[in-house]
C-alpha cells in the first residue's frame, strides 16, 4: 500500500449547489446576452429559491425586483452569479464579501486563458476573493447545474435543454462546453445527473474541491471528472481512497495526453501538464475508472447502476447465435476476463434445457431455435449459468420478437434473487425492440450495443470491485515501513551528488549496492593488494560527470592490480582532458556485478509529488516505454504489484527456461527508494538507480545518482 | 509488392440474388415454422418474381398454387429455398438438378456444425450438388436478403423487420444471426444495405465467392465480411486487390481471435483457425478495413459514403469548446494523423474572423461565443481551415440551437466545392438537434458521436486512400524478382534438413550466410591450419539435432587450431552421449558473426499459403510478439515496408546513437527467402533463419533450418 495521505478538509458546498437565494449580477432583459440567459435559466426551470436580479439600469425585470448592487440584496443570498465583463469582476467579488454572500460564480472569459492582462485580472480576482472570504467558481466557466433542485446557475446552449434530467451521476468538468454536452448525452441514454459543475479557470475552487464534496453526497453514486490537468495529484489519490471506501466510482476522463493535445490544452487553460503515463498510473492505483469516449462513459455508468459488484473476473456468456458468442468471448478475454468451463451439473442441466445442436459450454449458444419456445429455454440457460458457483457475472444477448418481453420480465425477476451483475449486449436496432430495452434498462439491466463496449463496462465493475477488496484487505494491516526516517548529510543548495555519495545515502535506506571503495589517485598508486575481489570496475567519482561512459571515465572487468592502477590513471586523464573543470571526489573501484538489468528512478513530480518509476533496462524502458509508476512512500507489497504490471515482468519469472529472479528483494528495494525520496522530498529532486541487477538471490544497485532541488 | 495472384473466376450470382422465380420447398401454412416464415417473407415484402410453394400436402397456399415437387415447378425458377430437415436436403438438391434450378439455399441446421452424422450429411450434400450442377448456399444459414428488390429469401427474426432498408452497403456473414442484426442496426443509423448474405456452413458457395461477386456490382459501394475463418487467404488478397482497384472498401470483421473465442468458433462452425496475427497482416497488406465493433462499422461506412478520399494524413480540427479540441487532437494523433500548424494567411484570416480569445491554431477553438453570430464565424473558420493547402481533411463539432440549421446548410453548400472529406463529431444528445443531424447525414456529412470514433472513421478513409495510391504506384512497375526459380535437390519425403544443407539452399537464392565448412571428424583431426579466420564456432551438423545449444553441440569463439580440434571432439561426444541415434552429417566450422539479431521464419500457412514472418531476436519476438508477416513471394520494397512495421524497427535506424543498419540488405534477404518458399511450396513446410545478423553493411544468416512437408 501507499502510505496514508490526508485529503485537505472537505469544503461543504451545499449552499453553493443548492442556494437559498441567487443574485444575478449584470442581469439583462436581452435573452441573447449572458446576463439575460442566466436569469431565464433560473426563472424558467422551476428554481425554488429566491432570485435577485442586480443591475442599476433596471427597476424590475421579469416581475422580479431588480437591485442596484449586491449590498442592497436581501438575505439569505448564498450565491452571486456574476455576468459582468472581466475587468468588473473583482469589484463585484469585493461587494460579495461586504454583503456576506459566501459564493461567487464567474462566467466571463478573458482571464488566465488569454494574455498577460488576463493573467493579471485572474490574480487580482484570486487575491480579492481571499481577502473578502468569498469562494469563487470560475472564471471562464459555464456554471453549475443542480438538476435535482432545478437550479441551473450559469448559461450556454446545453444548460437550456429540457431533456436534461436528474439522477445518481455527478459531473465536474474543466471544459464546460464539452462536459455539459456529455451530461446531455447521458440523459438521452437514460443516465441522469444530479450535479454538473464547470470549474473553468479554477482561480479558487478547483476540480478536486468539487470532487471531494460530491462523493460525500448521498444523492451522488457516480462522479465523472473531465480534466486537462490537476495541481495536486496526492489529493486526487486521497479522494479516490475515500470514494473506494464509500463504494462510489470516480470516472476519470483525462485529455491533453498527446504532444499536440497537451499543447492545445496548455494554450486553452494555461495549466501545467504532467505526463499522461503518471496520470494513468495514479488512476490505476486509486481505483479510478479511466474513460476515453462518451459512449464508454455511459456504458460504464449504466453498469455501475446495476448496484452489484462481481466477486471475481469469471464471466459466463449466453447467446442465441454462435457468432455473437465468439465475438463476446474474444472481447471478454481481451478485457482480462476468464471464461471458465461450466460445472458438470450446470452443463448437464443445460443439455436437458436446450436443443440438441446448442452449445452447452461457455460461451453457451442456445441457438435461434429458442425463438420457438418464446425464449423460455434461453432464459433458463442464463439462470443456470449465473447460478454456477464458478461464474461471477454474465453477458447475454437481448432477444427479439414476441417472446422478448416475457423473457425480459422473467429475467428482471430472476436477477432480484442474484447478487451477480448481468450486462446485456443487444444485437439490433432499438426500433424493433425498443420497449424491451427500455423496460430492461429501467429495471437495472444495462443493454449495451457493442460486444467490446459490454465487455469494457463489465471490466470496469470487476476492476473497481477488485481494487475495493484490495483496499479493504490493506485497511487491516498497517503500512509496512521498512526503515525509519534517516537523517542525511545532504549538501546545501542544488546540484548532482557523485556516485559514491549517492550510494551511501541509498545504503542508509537499506538499498543493496555493489561493494566499492572511493580512493584518491595517490591511494591507488600505493595499493599493495586489490581492496576488492577481481574482476573490478574503475570509474571516476565526480558530481560533474553524470554520463561516465561517454566521458571515457569507466573501465570494466579489470583482473589485476597493475591493470587497476593503469585504468585509474587512464580514467583520470580522460576526464582531465575532456572536462578539466570537473570536481573529482575520487576514483571508484567496484566489484563487477551481473544479473537482469532493471532501472529504478524517483522524481518529485509537480502534480503527484515523490514518484518512483520502474522498468527493465535497455529497449524496454527506452524504446517500448514499458514503465510503471508508484507514489512514494509505498511498501514492498505495493512495489510487488508495480513490478508485475510491466509487460516485461515475465522475464523475472523464469521465462523460457531462465532462472526465477528475486522479485521480493526487488520489491524491497523499490519500497526503500520510495521512502528515501518521500522522507527527503524537500531536498531531493531526482534519484536514478541504473542499473539495478536482479539475481536469483537478491538485487544490487551498480550505479546511482541523486539530484538535489533548485 | 506481392507477386500478382489470380482470384478464381467470379461466379455470377445475379440469378441467385435477384431470382425470377423462387421455389419454397417444405412450405408450411404455419407461420411459426421455418417453411411458413420463408413464404411470408416473400409474399409480404413485395417480392416481384414468381413464388412456387412446394409441398405435396397442400393444394394451394396463400392464394398461390402449391406444387407437389420441384420437377413440376414452372420455369423460370432460379432458386430453390429448401426448408426441409437435414436428412431430406440432398434429395431436394438432386431434384433441383433435374428441374434445371441453378441455385439451392439450405436453411436447416444439423450438418457439419454437429456430430459425425451431420458431417456425413454435409459431405453427401456437397457431392450431390456437384453431381447435379447446382450451386448451394448454406446449410445452417439464414438466407439472403436482397432489400433493393424486396427479395427476402430465408427466415428468422431480423429478416422480418420492416426497418431494414436498401442502400450502398452489402454484407456477407458467416454468422447469420449476428450479421443480419448488424444490418438492422446500420439501417437504424441511416446506412442501407442492398444485400445481406448468410453463408452458413459453406458446403459449396463460400464467403469469398460472395465477396468476389458483390464488389463487382455497381449498386454496392462497401462490402462487409463478418468471418470466423476462410479457407483461401490468397483469394481474399486477390479480391481485396480488385476492390482497391474499384475503390470499394471491404470492411473485414474477424472473430474467434483469442484462444477461448477460437475454440468457440471451431465448435460453432467446425472450421480450421489460422493465427489472428496473420489475418491482421493480410488485412493490412490488402487494404481491407478491420472492424471490431458494431458502431465502428457504421461510423466507417458513413465516412466512406462521403465519397471523397483524403490526399494525405493531415487533419484540421475546428471546435466551439477548448476541451473538445484537445480531446479530438489527442484521438487524431493516436490514430496516426498529423495536426500541422495552419498557414500564416489562414491564421491571419481566422484572427479577423473569430473573437479575440479564440484559438486560431490547429485545433481551432472558435469558442461558444460564435453562438452569438448564429455560428457564421464558426462556419467561416471551418471553410478557411479546409481551404488551407496544408490540410487534407477536417473534423468539426456540430453546434446547437437556432443557428445550427443555417450553419449546416451553409456547410453542405460549401462542401460541394471541396474535394476534402469532413467528419462531424456531435457533442450532445440527438433530441435537441436531431433534425440538424438528420439533414447533415442526409447530405453526406457524417455526424459521429465519440471523438475517438470520429478519428477512427477518418483514419479508415486515410489508410484506404494511402493503400489505393500505393497500389496505383505499384501497378506501374513489374514485380521485382531478385532471383529466378532455382532447382533444389531436396531429399524425398518429410524431415528436417541439417544446418549446412539448409544454408546451401538459402545461398542458392542469394541469402548471405556465414562462411562455413562442414567436415568429417577425421578431416578436422588432420587439419594443419584453420580453414577459416578465427574466432570460429563449432557445431554439430545433424538434421536430428535442431536445438544444438541445448544438446551441448555448440562451441563459440574458438581462437586456436588445438581448441578447434578439442571442440570438435567435445561436440561429437556430447551428441553421441545424449542422442546416440542422431544422424551426423559432419562437424560445422563457422566464422563468428555479430550484429543486431533478427529472425526470419517462413511457413506454409493452411489458409494463406507461403508466409514469411519477421521480427527482432530475443524478447521482441518471444515475449512481445512484435512480429510482422508477408505473403510470399514479395519483392524488396514490400519487405522494407514489412520491416518498418514492427515496434522495434527504430533499433535498425540509428536509435539512441547506435549505428544505422543496412535495412536494404535485410529487405533483400526477406524477399529472397520469400521466393525460396514460394517456389518450393509443394515441398518446403518451414524455413527458420535464426539469427540473421544485421550490420551497418549487409546482413548474414548464422543459423538456418529447412523442414520438408509430410
Amino acid at each position: 500500500m501507499t502510505a496514508a495521505t490526508n485529503a485537505t478538509p472537505r469544503i461543504d458546498l451545499s449552499r453553493l449547489l443548492n442556494p437559498r437565494g441567487i443574485a444575478v449580477v449584470g442581469v439583462s432583459n436581452d435573452p441573447a446576452r449572458i446576463g439575460g440567459q442566466a436569469l431565464r435559466l433560473l426563472t424558467d426551470f422551476g428554481y425554488a429559491g429566491r432570485i435577485y436580479p442586480v443591475n442599476p439600469k433596471y427597476g424590475d425585470i421579469k416581475a422580479l425586483t431588480c437591485y442596484p448592487d449586491l449590498l442592497s440584496v436581501p438575505q439569505p443570498c448564498d450565491v452571486a452569479l456574476i455576468a459582468l465583463s472581466a475587468e468588473r469582476v473583482a469589484g463585484a467579488i469585493e461587494q460579495c464579501g461586504k454583503a456576506g454572500i459566501a459564493f461567487a460564480l464567474v462566467l466571463a472569459s478573458g482571464f488566465g486563458e488569454t494574455g498577460e492582462e488576463g493573467k493579471r485580472l485572474q490574480a487580482q480576482l484570486s487575491a480579492t476573493a481571499r481577502k473578502a472570504n468569498v469562494r469563487v467558481v470560475g472564471p471562464n466557466c459555464l456554471g453549475i447545474l443542480n438538476l435535482k433542485d432545478n437550479a441551473r446557475i450559469g448559461f450556454g446552449g446545453t444548460a437550456q435543454l429540457r431533456t436534461l434530467k436528474p439522477g445518481p451521476m455527478a459531473m465536474v468538468t474543466q471544459s464546460g462546453g464539452f462536459g455539459f454536452g456529455v451530461v446531455a448525452m447521458a440523459a438521452y441514454s437514460g443516465v441522469g445527473c444530479n450535479y454538473a459543475i464547470s470549474s473553468g479557470n479554477e482561480a479558487d475552487l478547483n476540480l478536486l474541491d468539487f470532487l471531494a464534496d460530491l462523493i460525500e453526497r448521498p444523492e451522488v453514486e457516480i462522479v465523472v471528472a473531465f480534466m486537462e490537468s490537476i495541481d495536486d495529484g496526492r489529493r486526487l489519490l486521497a479522494i479516490a481512497e475515500r470514494a473506494l471506501e464509500l463504494g462510489k466510482p470516480i470516472l476519470a476522463w483525462k485529455v491533453g495526453n498527446t504532444d499536440v493535445g497537451s499543447r492545445a490544452a496548455t494554450s486553452h487553460s494555461a495549466r501545467m501538464t504532467t505526463s499522461y503515463a503518471v496520470y494513468r498510473a495514479a488512476f490505476k492505483r486509486g481505483g479510478l475508472v479511466e474513460i476515453r469516449e462518451a459512449d464508454e462513459l455511459i456504458d460504464v455508468a449504466k453498469a455501475f447502476l446495476i448496484r452489484k459488484l462481481p466477486a471475481g473476473n469469471r464471466v459466463g456468456i449466453v447467446t442465441l447465435s454462435g457468432g455473437a458468442g465468439v465475438l463476446l468471448a474474444d472481447r471478454c478475454v481481451e478485457h482480462g476476463f476468464e471464461l471458465p468451463p461450466l460445472s458438470e451439473p450446470t452443463t448437464e442441466k443445460l443439455r436437458k434445457t436446450l436443443v440438441s445442436f446448442a452449445s452447452c459450454n461457455n460461451p453457451v449458444d442456445a441457438t435461434a431455435h429458442s425463438y420457438n419456445d418464446n425464449y423460455a429455454s434461453y432464459g433458463e440457460a442464463l439462470r443456470l449459468v449465473l447460478a454456477d458457483p464458478g461464474i461471477d457475472q454474465a453477458v447475454a444477448r437481448v432477444p427479439r420478437g414476441r417472446g422478448a418481453r416475457p423473457w425480459a420480465e422473467n429475467l428482471v425477476q430472476m436477477l432480484q434473487g442474484s447478487d451477480k451483475p448481468v450486462v446485456l449486449n443487444w444485437p439490433s436496432a432499438p426500433d424493433d425492440n425498443g420497449d424491451v430495452l427500455a423496460y430492461l434498462e429501467g429495471n437495472g439491466v444495462p443493454c449495451i450495443l457493442g460486444a467490446g463496449r459490454a465487455a469494457r463496462a463489465l471490466a470496469a465493475l470487476t476492476d473497481f470491485a477488485r481494487r475495493r477488496r484490495a483496499r479493504q484487505e490493506q485497511g487491516k494491516r498497517p503500512f509496512q515501513r521498512l526503515v525509519v526516517r534517516q537523517g542525511l548529510e545532504l549538501p546545501a543548495g542544488p546540484g548532482t551528488l557523485g556516485e559514491h555519495r549517492s550510494k551511501q545515502f541509498l545504503k542508509r535506506y537499506g538499498v543493496p549496492v555493489v561493494r566499492e571503495v572511493s580512493l584518491q589517485p595517490s591511494e591507488i598508486e600505493n595499493l599493495e593488494a586489490a581492496p576488492l575481489a577481481f574482476p573490478i570496475a574503475v570509474k571516476i567519482d565526480s558530481p560533474d560527470v553524470p554520463h561516465k561512459t561517454e566521458a571515457g571515465a569507466v573501465r570494466l572487468g579489470i583482473q589485476s592490480l597493475a591493470a587497476l592502477k593503469q585504468s585509474a590513471r587512464d580514467v583520470l586523464a580522460a576526464v582531465r582532458q575532456h572536462q578539466p573543470d570537473a570536481r573529482i571526489e575520487g576514483i571508484l573501484l567496484q566489484e563487477m556485478a551481473s544479473g537482469l538489468e532493471v532501472i529504478v528512478g524517483a522524481l518529485n513530480d509537480a502534480c503527484f509529488g515523490p514518484t518512483v518509476a520502474f522498468g527493465l533496462g535497455g529497449v524496454f524502458t527506452e524504446l517500448l516505454e514499458d514503465v510503471t509508476y508508484g507514489f512514494a512512500p509505498f511498501d514492498a507489497e505495493a512495489a510487488r504489484e508495480m513490478i508485475l504490471e510491466i509487460k516485461g515482468a515475465r522475464l523475472l519469472d523464469g521465462y523460457r527456461g531462465r532462472p526465477k529472479l528475486d522479485v521480493a528483494a526487488l520489491a524491497d528495494t523499490l519500497a526503500r527508494i520510495s521512502l528515501l525520496i518521500a522522507d527527503h522530498a524537500d531536498r531531493i529532486a531526482e534519484i536514478d538507480v541504473n542499473p539495478v541487477f536482479v539475481r536469483e538471490q537478491g538485487v544490487v544497485a551498480a550505479d546511482a545518482l541523486i539530484v538535489l532541488k533548485e
